[in-house]
């Protein structure tokens, strides 16, 4: 080894030892008598020290140490004079008496700091510099960690990591998938996966009754914000389980992690049906770190001349607690924000139930204040709080009132990133109905089962069926989802149909799985938990690409490797491939 | 919890308890008032009792169980009167009081045994029932066992897991990639990784010093019936290390597995360099489970007028203790074995020696006894001896020997797959000389860095340095290699120069990598284990196939999901390409 300890090992215990480090120039001071360099590696940083009287040749080498030099030094640890506590080597230092420069770097276009002055795209170019930061290396360990804790947890209960093919066909309902030309098969492709889930089923009807896989998938979408074209899933499955077994089992996992990565327990986890999360939350996400939940005026208020009122579906509202002496400029921020084309409301109404408990609203003149007060105690209101209220189509203004609730929690400091409120949503419906093509698309997948209860409806009214589905949400991020799965042939058929497949579509498709399904399919049901996601709620931040090594940008390019990029002549021709639009190249 | 216990926990112990198994119907047996039903899920096989006296009506329904019905029953267990030792749940029954039929099952294309009457397609194309052998089940255990164990011992020495992309760029010195076109860039295309080589290479520069990944690979090759096209590996790489600490990271890793998962230490691996691998062995992965080492008569039987071996540039042999009474025909065949044209030597000659001390060779009227002596002495040849020797051209010969001496391992019971013998074969040379394209390819791969001893044959003989590269062996398979990398610019530069690349290629496919070399690059090193093939040893098998859930076929077709395959016309258009040779399609 090129060293005997790290950067982050040397203490007080060790003075007068003779070592050797290696590591990184982070940062060099020259006194004039004494130079002190800040040597990094991954597990922290120890101060040299070199002295221009006892050793000038070597701190004249060391004074020409650029930033982000490789070298190794060997000396002895001494203690420091003037000690740094908050370092964990901050009272030591080395008395160096030799130095080997063991790479050059050149100025880094940006400093190896949390605080980097180096913009998005710079340091995704130079992921390599980026990732030497601090900040990006703890998100990387914590991943690290949770991935060994994941495994740990789910082998002490017998599941098996099992690997699926990442070639495989192409199944285009969902999202788009990429593709890979076969050069044997001119004319065919394999497809990347969007998820193993037909294989994790296919194991069940193996027998493998408890299955797991930290996964990478692919969707080959217009990115978001957020959204990478391959990302890591947590995919599980179990025989032989009702949802409750799915739910305790992956609860048990969830806590398992807040314990042991977070150092707390976040107690049994509440379940809100999804009839529910909407009507309370307008959002089947529910950020629950804080109440505010919506309150449903629709009753009260029709009928007394205000139109807008009375032509809404709903009128719905929350309480922003203590927000009674918001001003008009506040108020006004608030109604432009609710007007925005994407959250959609034509207005916001107020109540402000005053301090001297006197209630003010901006439709004062068609409401008595018995009628207001009555208002506010849909709200349980107390003096000095406002009422924010929002009316119109159903969904719309839940969806509004939702973005509204969740900026009020955003302004009033409700959403502490160190707090973690986990929840289950169930019961999703089984359909939605899309209208711009007619035809239903399942709200989770096609292999999610009816709630047996609701079977009777498939024929009469299958956009009531509700689903043995849920989702697993922390601090309004959905971290988890899955469902109990069809396990018969005829019911899965019968699922295609509804979903707008011809049965030979179904079998082109999904024949596979169907087929299985004839030779002694068990019960089964599963979940997939959106790894990048977990780490990065874990880590107290919004952003999933702080925790991948090495994300794409918006437009799925990989920046520092310049990719994706155009291939030889020789290597299209091999695979029988060319384009379209030759001329747009 | 549709079940209480599992089919393979049940034993004396729990006698006179009441409890709900699931599973599959294993066998059933009609025995007039009884019917035997075993129950099989993963964990084992339970016996169930109907009795056609107490419960006619769940005996009748238990005797219309198929073959792999899926079943659920609730009884007591009882002592079993005709006890089955070789079971682990064979000291008891259970007395069945209530059966549901969870799944049928049609009667499968072949049974679902250790030694399954079902052809290699017909089990591929019904991969969920070859899976449900107890043979295929233990190899996945075996391979969950050993991932688990790899990640444990490797994150106890601080390695980090790191996931590296799947979607990067071609590069297309080595083998062929896979590629993926873009959607959002037509023309552009992403590739599948041969392996995370230079990714693992900038988590280097980027300081995480201690890196690992259990990784899928993809190679677009024409396949061997061993290869696999996509394949997974233990990806690993360290910092601030020389070779030797290297090898001792990983022999540690390895002895660790043999330990905990084969129960046993197999010692300090011995090290063997290329060199003497070659001239003891004629093979770089010897199967050091027997010695039969190469003996060299080259100088000896120069001379004497046997023109095969005076034309010969060597001539070698092996000694087969203990074989001097193979008879005529046993030699006939052996001397078929090596004119196979796989083998390629033009004949076979030896030399018994003989029980009673005489010395008895094809050769005799060139070679005197006192002469054949001296050749016996050149392998410690006793009495009851046999000694085999092949002439010829250096390579081929040596090729041609090494077939031979496994096959006399084959022949004489040496390579026992319950045997394992491990050992590192160190300095292969860095580059190969290609005739047919008249170019050197790096042997290993372009990173690897030459011995500083050697680098002064970089202008002078390129093909005489040897590498810092080395390969882990066992029972005759690679199962890793590695090396030291460059990690210098200038050298990696030159490196590209001697394998033909002009500087603007190297700088299109590895300009990422280089310039990263610009910004503090330690030196490091790594390795790579082929997880498939590492399993596949540890199970006793030649056939990595059986360790993979979901294997592709010898021409790279998954039989079961029926992949490659067309994709939609909406799918291509969306991709902007076409194909060269639409009539073929």
């Amino acid at each position: 080894m090129l060293r005997t300890h790290t950067c982050g090992e040397l203490n007080i215990s060790f003075v007068g030892k003779n070592i050797t480090l290696s590591g990184w120039v982070q940062r060099s001071r020259d006194l004039g008598g004494m130079t002190f360099i800040d040597l990094r590696d991954r597990y922290g940083i120890t101060q040299l020290v070199f002295n221009m009287e006892t050793r000038p040749d070597l701190c004249n080498a060391a004074r020409k140490l650029g930033r982000e030099f490789v070298i190794s030094v060997t000396g002895i640890v001494i203690e420091r004079s003037n000690k740094n506590l908050k370092l964990a080597t901050g009272e030591i230092e080395i008395d160096v008496d030799s130095l080997n420069i063991l790479n050059e770097s050149a100025l880094p276009p940006f400093t190896i700091e949390n605080n980097t002055d180096g913009g998005d795209e710079l340091r995704m170019r130079f992921r390599y510099l980026d990732l030497r930061r601090n900040i990006l290396k703890e998100n990387l360990e914590l991943r690290h960690r949770m991935s060994i804790e994941v495994r740990n947890y789910l082998d002490s209960l017998n599941f098996m990591e099992i690997e699926t093919p990442y070639l495989i066909g192409s199944t285009p309902e969902g999202a788009r998938d990429f593709v890979v030309p076969s050069r044997l098969h001119h004319g065919e492709f394999y497809a990347l996966p969007q998820s193993p889930q037909t294989f994790k089923q296919i194991l069940m009807v193996a027998g493998y009754d408890r299955y797991y896989q930290i996964v990478r998938c692919f969707r080959d979408e217009d990115l978001r914000a957020d959204r990478q074209p391959e990302f890591t899933q947590i995919d599980c499955e179990m025989s032989f389980v009702t949802q409750d077994d799915i739910l305790n089992t992956f609860e048990g996992l969830s806590r398992h992690l807040f314990k042991v990565v977070k150092g707390f327990d976040p107690g049994a986890f509440p379940v809100l049906t999804y009839d529910e999360a909407m009507r309370l939350y307008g959002s089947d996400k529910p950020d629950i770190r804080f109440e505010m939940t919506f309150g449903d005026l629709t009753e009260l208020v029709k009928g007394h001349n205000f139109k807008v009122f009375d032509d809404a579906e709903i009128v719905i509202g929350i309480n922003a607690e203590a927000c009674s002496e918001y001003s008009r400029k506040q108020l006004d921020a608030l109604t432009d924000f609710v007007k925005k084309p994407q959250i959609g409301a034509s207005g916001l109404i107020y109540l402000k139930y005053g301090a001297d408990g006197s209630l003010k609203s901006s439709v004062d003149k068609f409401y008595s204040p018995e009628e207001l007060q009555k208002w506010a105690e849909v709200f349980n209101a107390k003096p000095g709080d406002l009422i924010l209220i929002l009316s119109g189509s159903a969904n719309r203004t839940r969806k509004a009132l939702n973005e509204l609730r969740l900026e009020m929690g955003n302004q009033l400091g409700l959403r502490n990133n160190t707090v973690f409120k986990p929840l289950w949503v169930v019961d999703f419906p089984l359909l939605e109905w899309d209208e711009d093509s007619q035809r239903f698309y399942a709200m989770h997948h096609p292999f999610t089962s009816p709630k047996p209860e609701d079977i009777n409806l498939l024929e009469s009214d299958p956009g009531k069926i509700r689903a043995n589905a849920y989702d697993l949400v922390i601090n309004g991020v959905e971290i988890g989802g899955g469902s109990i799965r069809i396990h018969s042939k005829n019911l899965q058929k019968r699922m295609f149909q509804l979903l707008g497949f011809t049965d030979e579509e179904a079998q082109k498709q999904f024949g596979f799985l169907m087929n299985a399904f004839e030779y002694g399919a068990p019960p089964h049901g599963g979940i997939a938990f959106g790894f990048d996601r977990f780490c990065a709620i874990f880590g107290g931040s919004d952003s999933i690409r702080d925790f991948i090594a090495f994300p794409k940008n918006n437009s799925g390019r990989d920046m520092m490797i310049d990719s994706p990029a155009s291939i030889s002549e020789a290597q299209l021709k091999e695979l029988g491939i060319t384009f379209l639009n030759p001329q747009k190249q």
